[in-house]
């Protein structure tokens, strides 16, 4: 959407060092933006692209002005900025409220008339739909469950059953929300399935990414908090407690009945077991599982990086011999 | 469903200790229980809350009855036996039997009357559904599939071609069963694929999680034996065989012809490869992957617990200096 | 498909010992084999099998012709010439032109007469799809993708918006294509969205595994080069780019803006993180992860096979002793 820097400025209350009236009607890296394109820098590492960057706008540090080729917009968190920016210049789509013709809607089910529900979704028994949510083509919502004012589910979402989400949460396709936890009893002729009857309750502003799964509880409600942003593939089991404004990526998983705090951050194929409780503001590295309570903030981790095969073989190979070299020095210090 | 103490302890054959009159109508945690409530001592871990708990019934064992203060269903077993009458007081919900007017049902298919096709369900060309079976909302069968009696997909789930199931089967959404495998043959112009054209065989009382996929046979069958559990987001590629009982937990994988045995536990993120044999009763930590024929039953682990990132830093650093460590031991013992 | 002999040497261009009447109409493994089916032997470890198998014909080098009890193919490269004759002794289904009366399609879009749109299909606005193309039930294409020829999409696969999609491309059920970025900047009052505004660009020949995700880019495109082979529920994030030709197994991860070269492998829950750049001809091992950019062609490891869990706890306990191990030898060599 074409907007002024003008009106960027004044709407974001951020300084403008050039011309208000030029537009920008789309976004792009400092390398690739044309004369239409607002782009942003905000990590010294692209600083070199600044002088020859033929964008528009760019959003960045005061710091940064004099070498900006360009027009700026000023701001301490010149990425925090662009986002919002970038929010405005490249909107969201819009819906036309109404159910489609393929769509199947429970006759118990209560759908907002400013909602959109659109070809082959299918809305359960009992389960209300809120103003101006977007339940996207395929996605199916199961009974008793209550979606939000201006929720949106892409495509092929699937919300089981006894799921409450709160405002403006985004579901990714794929998504599964509410299928049973793995719960389990031994017998000596196998396993007995012990019911899943608890519910899923997340918050505001929560968004889920695609093909992620969050089980509802056994007993009690699976419980994400306002702001929780969770990325691709990633396993939510019963009975967990997502802090609220905690970032978790993809691949990540999460055993029965864990808690964490608010605002931690969980990188790529990480998580957390062993029924523990987790403080806010702990940071857990790649590949890194916490296994206790954890009761200080700060950043964990317990993963190798990749070396050539040889050489780790090698490490490995030394790592097997410790008992003997423990024994050796042993022998040494009598 | 209402349903007195009485007729829990006689149709379980327990020993009731308070008022068979007493009626529960759902269950919950010995904490959060109320007066309808059916709970449980399983562990000693919560037998604090046991004296405070407001449940109409606690399933225990009888060494613990004297500490409960409301009625007591006494059993060796008290977490098998409150599963089974968990699933009495909260049964399955039930299914009108018929087909959605917005199914889609190939001409060859036989459908039992008494199963329940749900909206925007797609059932293939010859496949047939049994007795009682529930096709979920958007789940897709494809051709050439056999569904036992009283299996249910939930919704969105994908079974793609030459599937068998046994009875009461139990798939939650975006389960994927009979993809192709990951067979590609290398050539100097790239990979050439290889046809797979094997199927999947599931026996019966099998429950398959949330995204997870077990693909086709490249020739012949994968298989999944009677009684599996497998959790959300787990990966079973092509040949894989998985004997009765076996549980597997979220995100693990095991790769293609891989051989696992009766009763064995999987736990997150831990799986198989290298086309082994593993032995019944074997038990994976999780992060830990088998990598050879394993056939001692037992526990098997190579995970690395998340440690303070500072700490852990300076313990990889050491680990990487192993190789000088041997050798100055070395000159020391010369 | 019934097919003799002599027409699968004629057509491969490959020596033929045997009878060319002989037909065969299936693919099976060498022991499983009947008088119709084609295999072949292609590894050493499964040459005890070849001289009682019951096959058509075996595919086979030349030095394995003498042991060869039936029909022998002579191929130097018997697995590769094995994929290209099943595939045309067990061909690919077929499908119908046409769209089916409950599949959705925009007025905007165009599909080409020629493809088959399947039940419960739904097709976005301006998104175009190819001659020959097969949108299986369930499949959703969001607005603006374009789908190239003799393209196939099983069932129940979510192509977002913005996707470019060259010829011959198989996706498998619950991939998703498209789904945004995890782009989000910290506030202290929590994480804004940055919006993610690029498409995802995919090359000719490649094929998707069931339940993969592959990302949006934040600004610019993700890219899959031709002929790159995915696998089950693997996790590539925005902007990654993957060269022609990689194969990537099961529940891998690529973290934002990395660039993997051509003819790389990753085998299963391996991956890359840190925006790096990895050159072609990289081997990447199980459950081992790239860090930092990589420059030289091999293999690459950083995992520790499974073992028995008492021994490798002491190990571990050993690891978090190497501290005082290191001071004791040097206290040793003072």
């Amino acid at each position: 959407m074409p907007i002024s820097l003008g009106e960027l400025a004044t709407t974001f209350g951020c300084e403008l060092i050039g011309d208000p009236d030029v537009t920008v009607n789309g976004v792009a890296s400092l390398t690739n933006a044309s004369s239409e394109s607002l782009t942003f820098l905000s990590s010294a590492a692209y600083s070199s692209q600044l002088p020859s960057t033929k964008a528009a706008a760019v959003v960045l540090r005061a710091a940064d002005a004099d070498a900006c080729p360009v027009s700026a917009l000023i701001s301490d968190s010149p990425y925090v900025m662009y986002a919002r920016m970038a929010a405005l210049v490249c909107p969201a789509p819009t819906f036309a409220p109404g159910v489609h013709a393929t769509a199947t809607i429970a006759e118990s089910a209560r759908v907002a008339d400013s909602a959109h529900v659109a070809a082959s979704a299918v809305i359960g028994d009992r389960t209300t739909i809120g103003e101006n949510a977007v339940v996207g083509p395929g996605t199916v919502i199961g009974p008793d469950c209550t979606i939000g004012d201006n929720c949106r589910f892409i495509a092929n979402v699937s919300i089981v059953k006894n799921v409450t989400i709160g405002a403006r949460c985004l579901f990714h396709p794929g998504a599964v929300i509410g299928s049973d936890g793995f719960g389990n009893a031994m017998t000596p002729e196998g396993w007995v399935k012990v019911p899943q009857v608890g519910g899923v309750r997340i918050g505001s502003d929560v968004e889920i990414g695609a093909n992620t799964s969050i089980d509802c509880g056994a007993i009690g409600d699976t419980v994400i908090e306002d702001g929780v942003r969770i990325d691709n593939l990633v396993h939510i089991a019963h009975n967990v407690h997502i802090g609220a404004h905690t970032a978790i990526a993809a691949l990540c998983g999460f055993a029965g009945s864990t808690t964490i705090g608010k605002r931690c951050m969980f990188a790529g194929n990480s998580g957390a077991v062993n029924h523990i409780t987790v403080c806010d503001d702990v940071i857990v590295m790649s590949q890194s599982v916490l296994t206790k309570d954890t009761t200080t903030p700060g950043v964990y981790s317990s993963s190798f990086p990749a070396k050539p095969a040889r050489a780790w073989a090698k490490q490995v190979a030394r790592f097997r011999r410790l008992e003997g070299l423990f024994a050796r020095v042993k022998r040494l210090e009598k």
